[in-house]
């Protein structure tokens, strides 16, 4: 079975461990986010694909579940002794040696996805991973405070501001001039099944769908499209989504979240340019009397308390789907 | 009183410790070597400059002589897991951050004059430290092995080789084309006394020489200019020097290190174009009988064991050049 999901970091990445121990003989295939990449000291850093490959090539902190286990931070700890900031972003010495690695294949002329491929050899996460795009797309937040209405990086508003400060808006900085990575679109047409796992809806499952190709991609192809849902009971069940929702003008509800994606099934308003993308949308089971018209939906708990309780969500999603 | 003092590492950051315990009031100009410069996974690294700041501004490691105290190699160690080398090359945590720092303002286009002067903001090493040149040299040296005849960087010969493969030549590659420093030739003409620690002779003085224009101010200023041998009874204190000799054609010895440098009293023989450096030479007591024609030479025990031996040592190159 060929399966292609698209993925943010966290949570994304522990969905994806369930995907690949329900499936064990799958071909699964990762569309990651690159949006939140972020250059620092002159290293070029994407977390999300770094999260992914960390987490299922066995190198992710499972405390933290973003960077590196038995991890060390005395480069950034010197660089503070410099006063090189920024000091809220947490750079690992483990981490940074990947960063290193990247920085200068890219710098070499090796597009991302070779990048990743070239990465992905050491740590061997039995995916194919690749970016959503060998461009450069980086997310921006326009925020307003005492300095006035100004953009900063996703990074910032995220880990400095803690997405405390509202966004007016999110923009993804050169995703309209941004092709699809090599293989992404394949994968979309030619897989027998396609997940959205409960990453970020905005701005990591938004931003790969803003990569301009990708949403016709997944609204076109003939395998089955099922949701999961990041929200629970009118709150992201991690990260701060309701904060990203609020900047689009969409509740933070399963339903909302769901009608957002839109059902495929149902035909487009007139006037409504954007086919819907799901066949099954799987909610929390508190969630059980969400309604996505054109879309199919299914209810039970979406904690991913453990591996085998991610797994059993991932198995309801391939249920919903008919595969 | 003003010193100007060339210096390559580990022996002229000792020796130069011993400058300021001997002047604690002097406005003390180091001119540091380059030429060991090296750009490994895409940072530029200035191994000769960073051990002057380390050592005087309290950061160097005491047992190494080179890099940092309490110095850990975790990045080291997952680059090596990536397959990347080179291995030879111990980068430390703590180093590297100085290398993203003054990679990251290099390629800000900031001169290297510059960075140095930004990292010793931190460091205090309470010396003006100015790099011999703002263009890059980068010493090389050609080698005849099992792979025929090729040219590698100082740093793998040094470093991977031991200098143990015979060097055929050493070559301090864009030397010719390089301009001194900003303030490096002021600093040779102001100076009311100019030492040559006992520094590596062919890859730390002679690269510094090897720039355009400071031989001269070396040879034309108006100060007295004291050297201190690094040969001690035929061999090297530190480091492997002989081989760095062997490759010019230099004796391991005090007296023919004296001569290659040559007396600024001595009238140049006719067609020797390169006019002498030295007022005064300081030998070991070993070495007592070394003649150098046109310098006054002393001898007195010169293993810097300690400060105080290192201060003593200075003294009596300050006593030679009658400061």
């Amino acid at each position: 079975m060929k399966v292609t999901a698209l993925a943010g970091g966290i949570g994304g990445s522990r969905f994806l461990r369930g995907v690949q121990a329900a499936l064990p003989d799958a071909n699964i295939t990762v569309i990651g986010n690159t949006g939140d990449d972020i250059t620092l000291h002159g290293l070029r850093i994407c977390p999300d694909l770094d999260t992914v490959m960390y987490t299922l090539g066995g190198g992710i902190s499972a405390e933290r579940g973003w960077g590196r286990e038995d991890e060390s931070f005395v480069v950034a700890e010197e660089l503070a002794a410099y006063g090189v900031g920024p000091a809220w972003f947490g750079l690992g010495d483990r981490d940074l040696a990947t960063h290193l690695v990247r920085t200068q294949m890219l710098d070499a002329g090796h597009p991302l996805s070779d990048v990743v491929a070239a990465l992905c050899v050491r740590w061997q996460p039995g995916v194919r991973l690749l970016p959503m795009s060998d461009q450069r797309v980086e997310t921006h937040v326009v925020i307003e405070d005492d300095q006035g209405q100004r953009a900063v990086h996703f990074q910032e508003w995220w880990l400095r501001l803690r997405a405390g400060v509202p966004a007016r808006s999110i923009v993804a900085l050169g995703a309209e001039r941004a092709t699809p990575a090599p293989g992404v679109l394949d994968a979309l047409a030619d897989a027998d099944v396609v997940l959205l796992p409960p990453s970020n809806p905005v701005v990591s499952i938004g931003t790969i769908l803003a990569v301009p190709g990708i949403r016709d991609a997944v609204a076109a192809t003939s395998a089955p499209v099922v949701g999961v849902s990041p929200i629970i009971g009118g709150a992201a069940v991690r990260g701060m989504a309701d904060a990203c929702l609020t900047a689009i003008g969409v509740e933070t509800s399963a339903q909302a979240v769901g009608r957002h994606y839109g059902g495929r099934g149902r035909v487009p308003a007139a006037g409504t340019a954007t086919a819907g993308l799901l066949d099954g949308w799987l909610v929390d089971t508190v969630d059980a009397d969400t309604v996505v018209p054109g879309a199919a939906v299914a209810a039970r708990p979406l904690l991913m308390t453990d591996l085998a309780e991610t797994t059993a969500i991932v198995r309801a999603a391939l249920e919903l789907a008919g595969v």
